[in-house]
């Protein structure tokens, strides 16, 4: 199979410019963090090599697998440790085509503490649909087996077992790892894993401030999801000026 | 009827810096904030376009409105979705002429506490002369039927049923969504929204450290804020010499 | 009385410097700070002007007075409102020749809180040999008749009365204000109010983490306190290679 | 006995540019900071001087001694006043080559809680494989013996005492002070030190957000560690290609 050289470069681009945006965010330390683009026309899946230095790496260095993480080119570096993570997300959210994961430091704090973050306020509702659940962790056994694949079957799970839409709540925190998001572009998946972070500084900072603190009503967070993602949303432009 | 085209590009480049100035000041992420100005004498509002990246907007992109929200400039961009908050603002109270709104992490948080910010010490007491409000939830009803527009009927009812003086104390917290300062100046407006921010962040320190604190003394509060705002304020310069 | 123009001119190059170091170490938000220097010899207090932005704020502008506080220059900007508060500090503690005052973010939110800043750890220990004390209130007469003045002679009281060394406890915290440090030099004093505001945050943090931390063993502060202050101190070079 | 001048050339350059990443990393204040390596084959160890400022520091001011403290070259700096710390560290813990020592805010802050820091998530088992154990205090006598080097005595004791080892858990609080961590190169225990500081913060989040915050389960610890440092690893690159 000859590689769609044109489109492989665009998506090593992407990807390469979301791994670096992480860090100007702030949301990575270290090597800590990953970005993959899911091409679904060639099966392409692009992602950050393992444990490479973000100062260091260039658009050569994203690495190129399909679907079942088999590597497409030769001589590359290995894929994030991660990249099973990715691909189980890829098989069972079907509208999705980037995912990152960070171990940004309110996120990370969240996931440690085991419990769901409450919508507090519109900054949350604005993104996220509802409140952002927190899985169980992993058993001995799916750590064992197929720890990296496991994470992302139990991420799949937690959906599934609370029936909400990945497309309405773009990410999750892992319980005692961290956070993951995803979205239709490397993009909009970097952007869901920034305001994951502010949320969980904000949460944290609310229940400092106020015992009991009140979720948002549920007709304000509705009214906020919709007026950006509903089907009469009137937040932004028309067009994407931006582009 | 004609625009007067000098003032209207004075009153642009003074909401696009004080736009920028919420950046640098670090109280805006991604597209989350907003500054508008009212020239009372022409009747123009000013506002910035709804979701634009702040890093990519001109001068140019600003909004102009008249009072009741109608566009003045044919071919221009769509206001915040904030503007009619910002319009019910300039209508009830009288002596402003900027409105700011920003998503600023600690004054958030403040907002989805639901309770007011003390005044703890004389870094509120220079600029805020009491407690700043937090507002009641809308209600299902006003959400429905025009929700920004009724944010800004909340905030005013707020002041008016606590007597409150907007001059006084230029902001207020929405129940779980965020601040709102204003000022005579874009300016002041921002300022203001910075100074909140700050006083958030050590209210929610000083009762970390203590429960219980103290709410600084009025005859304290009251020295503070005459000293900057009174009739015979000796604070600074008899002249701006920042101009 | 004719100036001495050379050293006026490094003392005014001392408290400019002095200013700016504040800012770039991040202890000062708008104009809300002030360092002034005293050279005992001339007499000469210099000192920030009032309420002027420290972006635009040149060498030249730095007001001189002499101890009671009369202007030795005509034509001058304003000096600092609080430097009536300078002064008096000025005249009870005979061996400091600068005073600083700001309104960072840790210290201030201790000053709130009315409590004592406790000797934690050697962080403290190395600068200051004990607790950081927090004063009383200004009485409503205290105010009324010389706010400024009487700052000081709290700070005064608070020290004489509980048989304290300025020199050993170069700062302390004005309740419902913010702190105040001191040294023999500008240089001096504004590192005081780093190292204030960096243990004020540590000591926060220690308290979240664990209720009813320890004190530092008194034979670990002094042990600290001492190898760099004391007679025999061997922290450093002996001569200091910075100049 | 004369020196081998490229070796140590090459230390002094190690130790200078780890100084220098302490800063960039925002983990030394001040001066407050100290990084030393250690050559085993010439027996050098390369230490940054007392007190000096990072910004004003070269490569030549690093100072050299032998495991005993002497110094080996004439008209150099005095030593960190930590050295003797480092030196007992060399001498019981065979395989580490370089160890660092700062007074970042959040590892100080837990150093004064005296609690030990859990291990909560998979960042922290990462790179430390277990929870990291806080110090007793030194005795008062173990202070005014010899203060610095009963520092490392304490910190040795108390990894032989709960049988931890060294290479596993390459970082200590000591009580009421603040991180010491070590490695193989000084690339390597400045990491440690930035990642310390880092689960530190979000140790305290995690506890802020939950009482009784669980444990990482012992699979998922040693599941994370291994996977990075065990005998399979497979996280990062094969070959070191930041070389």
């Amino acid at each position: 199979m000859s590689l769609n050289r044109e489109t492989l470069n665009k998506i090593k681009e992407e990807v390469f410019e979301a791994n670096r945006n992480l860090i100007e965010q702030g949301l990575v330390t270290l090597t800590w963090g990953n970005v993959s683009v899911l091409n679904r026309t060639e099966g392409y899946v692009v992602i950050k090599p393992s444990g490479v230095d973000y100062h260091k790496m260039s658009r050569e260095d994203m690495v190129v697998t399909d679907l079942e993480g088999n590597s497409l080119e030769s001589g590359q570096l290995k894929p994030s440790s991660d990249l099973k993570t990715h691909l189980e997300l890829y098989r069972h959210f079907h509208s999705i085509s980037s995912v990152v994961h960070t171990h940004s430091v309110h996120a990370v704090s969240w996931s440690q503490s085991g419990r769901d973050l409450p919508t507090y306020g519109t900054t949350h509702a604005d993104t996220f649909n509802g409140d952002i659940p927190n899985t169980r962790f992993l058993t001995e056994n799916e750590v064992a087996t197929d720890y990296e694949k496991n994470t992302g079957t139990v991420i799949v799970e937690t959906f599934r077992e609370r029936h909400l839409d990945e497309m309405a709540i773009p990410g999750i925190l892992v319980n005692g790892h961290g956070p993951f998001t995803w979205g239709t572009s490397a993009k909009e998946a970097v952007m869901n894993s920034h305001i994951l972070e502010i949320i969980c500084t904000m949460a944290c900072q609310t229940e400092t401030i106020v015992k009991d603190a009140s979720h948002l009503p549920d007709y304000i967070l509705k009214k906020h999801y919709e007026r950006k993602h509903g089907r009469d949303a009137y937040y932004g432009q028309d067009f994407d000026i931006l582009k």
